[in-house]
């Protein structure tokens, strides 16, 4: 190598030894003839420092046309330096130059290279190499790669092996849409990206892995989101002669050897909730456990009693913040009327109630409530003097979306969703199916794999009972965000066609997509089950922080550009006659109205 | 687990335990009332057994029911065998079958589940779940999996992180032609998959991640053979502050790490070869050195004799094949003719000349040579009484290629090439540039972004040296394959411009493929270099076997398609539109004529 230190490496051990460091420029300055360079690399920061007095001039002036970002390679004697810094972990120590070089100049960046920049988003993502100069974008990547490591050192004890399945493969017209990727060999047709290695694992447990990863890229051509992006990457899981406890217990194992290495965190054993349960307490089949809040139906309480808007409503459904009573002033509580009646919540109004430390309750429905109507309503939601009741009313579904955003916006403003609490559930017994409400249509919920919980298959026979059936599924969520979910799957033709079947595909058309993994069942295929983690989000929960995209190394906009490489882009006519295509440009207007 | 134990971990010690098994059915027999069942799964096999004197009715009639390849969940006591398989792991004991489940039918397999299969490529390819049950295929697998985790863990202890780079990147027009993948939010533009992340692990250099690496799927619309498949997986590497020898000594020391812990093969340190003098002595850059057999250039003892095919020959050059005078007869000699006379290789002839034991000498050119002519060959080739000299001539670089091939069947024939005798090598200096003989134009040997070895930069300015230039590029080959390759890059913008117009690039076609990199190159981009190694090459020779498709999982056949699931498909003309396309298609014929 080059150097023969990092710039992280150096200690009061090293004093005396002739060193030869490489490294970017941090920072310089000049203190009357005494120079300092602080040069930086991926392991740390080391000052040099070199005095004109007793320094070769032609390193004097080397040193003098440093700019930020120069590379350099710098030779010299550790030194142990006058006033030690602390806060550095080589900041005992420092190089004095008896020679350096530039290895390479550097112009100066569009944005400081900074744990705090002044770079906006477009311009980080357009020097996306420079944004990932700065430690804080550095250090989400060693995360990353971090828990990449403990999952494959945890499924690796668990004798799982990694087994790539492909990238090009067929397009379904079932669930997202699809990248696809024309052929030249076999033109007019397509290869699709995959979604998810899905039918390829299911087939593998069909060969016998047993026990099958795969820490995998996935495609998916969908609007995009701050916590979206076109590709993605899943820890992809799938395992044989397993019942759901199985599943439950290993992987409920991986998140906690995941939090033990990488956190030093014990995280408790992982409670399980079902999906009714979680929309009853929470409003959301992915609730934020870190704190309680939960719901109170209050029905039978505020019912009955004259408020048209509470009689008329399907629900009436409250949370109790603790201990706010006094601080909410009219304007807060204004505020949070407005925040329910933003178009993307759309509650018609908030009631509330104080309990105050008096004993006596204040609300905005007194008109309506006497006092010991509203005490029937603490008692029932156990609120104490001082707290705060929050009430939301209508169709059950929409208000439990409503009052999920609610309780959320509360914990936000209470300090109750600390990044570095960690709070795990799983949430089973999805319902299998589910009605499109224009079209009557019904879709997998998860997806046409899962199987129905076991006693439950001969309710696939019953239209009637569609909705009532609950799927053998799962999905791990902490903190209120998904981190994976999954399945016990359909093992048997006759299970998987009559699905196939409940979701609208023909018998044709079930044969064209999935032929291959029905006849697949019919060669022995154990019982068998999964799960996918998404793999960014994980690092994001690990991280304590909401986007997923700083832990992408190259991410993409929300219009799906590498703004960086300038992707997508045109292609020549001769690529495209030889893919068997030609454009089709559809001025945007055109479209909708079509 | 539905099971107690899996298939292959039943021991004396677990006599008189009640136990739970589930697999396959590999076979079953029916000994006169006495019913024996083997059962199989990625463990291992265990035999069940039953008598049907003192066996529950139902429980006997499920065993007679079972065909081969069902799954089924058996319940039983260890008991120690009457007659022990030593060839079986678990041949000391057989389980006494208490009840058993079919869990799953299977129709009769269309080949035999057996390490010697009857079953076809193009049938073992469209039921690939099936063949990836033979021990023998999901055992290549099983060792990919192993490779990769001791790839990892090798660059792990040597700070490399792994970083993900995107597969939705930019197409470019130089090497091989990419998979384009058309985007929907960008309409008419298109999205390439990488044929390599080299360009990304650059600028992971430039943001100073020092050590990258990532085992990755990349892609090449190539027309395919063999040893060639349209995505296949990389292992990818790159460092920074590094010298070519830093990047040999680290990644020589990363194939002997995984010939340890693999193969537990001690790899002797690599030798380091001039391109040049592989394509002297072997006639390839990626020379099988198992075995010696080197190359001898004879045009000084060979010429002016009177054989006008030798005098007019550029090079005549032979090899000498040990002890086997006696044994080639004519008709072998005629064989070897044959050989070197196929299309694909495309000798005009072969001269033999065999020393016999006695010290004579015979040749097929005895009417031009004296014995005296003949044993200066001999001396000059190092020839002992009982070889046999094989001599071609012709154009240098054509009869280096035809000897090449000849010296490889030779070492089939004498047994040279045993798979399990492991030689590795490194080649380096290969000529930075190749030109095209018919435009004149000129090609990146390795890729644009290799640099030009220490000192010979100034050349690139002068037209008349570009063929001597040397890269600073290097392969590993083990046993005549080429495991992978790399170099040191430029890493200044200057040097990068003038490669690009070397290779044709106008200015303005440099800037739109390539300017993020040149960009980047001047904000500070340390010295660097790198490597990639073909991961399913590294399995097929760890394998011991030539071709790398059996250590994919689902691969595809040489017309691209994946039979098993018939991908590629059409796509209907709604998400054509979507992408703003329609097809064109052409007929074969005038594709041709156009």
């Amino acid at each position: 190598m080059l150097r023969t230190h990092t710039c992280g490496e150096l200690r009061i051990d090293h004093v005396g030894q002739k060193v030869t460091l490489c490294g970017w420029v941090q920072k310089n300055r000049d203190k009357g003839g005494l120079i300092f360079v602080d040069i930086r690399d991926r392991y740390g920061v080391t000052q040099l420092q070199a005095d004109e007095t007793n320094t070769d001039d032609q390193v004097v002036e080397r040193l003098r046309q440093l700019g930020r970002e120069f590379v350099v390679y710098a030779t010299g004697n550790v030194i142990e330096r006058a006033s030690k810094n602390p806060q550095m972990p080589t900041g005992d120590v420092e190089v004095q130059v008896t020679d350096i070089e530039i290895l390479n100049e550097a112009k100066v960046p569009p944005f400081l290279i900074e744990d705090d920049t002044d770079g906006g988003d477009e311009l980080r993502m357009q020097y996306r190499y420079l944004d990932l100069r700065r430690n804080v974008v550095r250090q989400k990547l060693e995360l990353r790669n971090q828990i990449n490591r403990e999952v494959r050192n945890f499924l690796d004890t668990q004798d799982f092996i990694e087994v790539e399945t492909p990238v090009l493969i067929k397009s379904t017209p079932e669930g997202a849409r699809d990248f696809v990727v024309p052929s030249r060999m076999n033109e007019g047709q397509f290869y699709a990206l995959p979604q998810s290695p899905q039918t390829f694992k299911q087939l593998l447990m069909v060969s016998g892995f047993d026990r099958y990863y795969q820490i995998v890229k996935c495609f998916r051509d969908e609007d995009l989101r701050a916590d979206r992006q076109p590709e993605f990457t899943q820890i992809d899981c799938e395992m044989s002669f397993v019942t759901r406890e199985d599943i439950l217990s290993t992987f409920e194992g991986l998140i906690r050897h995941l939090f033990k290495t990488v956190k030093g965190v014990d995280l408790p054993e992982v409670p399980v909730m079902e999906y009714d349960d979680a929309m009853r307490l929470y409003g959301s089949d992915k609730p934020d456990t870190r704190f309680g809040m939960e719901f109170v139906e209050l029905n039978d309480v505020a019912q009955n009693k004259g408020f048209k808007v509470f009689d008329d409503a399907q629900l009436v459904v409250g949370i109790c913040a603790k201990g706010i009573a006094e601080e909410y002033s009219r304007k807060k509580i204004d505020e949070l009327t407005n925040f329910v009646k933003r178009p993307q919540i759309g509650a018609k109004g908030l009631v509330y109630v104080k309990y105050n430390k008096d004993g006596s309750f204040k609300s905005s429905v007194d008109k309506f409530y006497s006092q010991e109507d509203l005490k029937e309503w603490a008692v029932k939601m156990n609120v104490e003097p001082g707290d705060m009741l929050l009430v939301l009313s209508g169709n059950t579904n929409t208000v439990r979306k409503q009052l999920n955003e609610l309780r959320l916006e509360m914990g936000n403003r209470l300090g109750l969703r600390d990044p570095q609490k960690f709070s795990a559930l799983w949430v089973v017994d999805f319902p299998l199916l589910e009605q499109d409400e224009e079209t009557g249509k019904w879709h997998a919920m998860h997806h046409p794999f899962t199987s129905p919980k076991a006693g439950q298959e001969a309710l696939l026979e019953n239209d009637s009972q569609l909705a009532n059936i609950k799927a053998n599924a799962y999905d791990m969520v902490i903190n209120g965000v998904e981190l994976g979910g999954g399945s016990i799957r359909i093992y048997q033709r006759p299970m998987q066609e009559k699905m196939l079947s409940l979701l609208g595909f023909t018998p044709e058309e079930a044969k064209a997509q999935f032929g291959f993994l029905m006849d697949a069942f019919e060669y022995g295929a154990p019982p068998h089950g999964g799960i996918a983690f998404g793999f960014d989000r994980i690092c994001a929960v690990f991280g304590g922080v909401d986007s997923i995209r700083d832990f992408i190394a190259f991410p993409k906009n929300n219009s799906g550009r590498d703004v960086m490489i300038n992707a997508p882009s045109a292609i020549d006519n001769e690529q495209l006659t030889e893919l068997g295509l030609k454009l089709n440009l559809v001025e945007a207007e055109e479209k909708v109205t079509e």
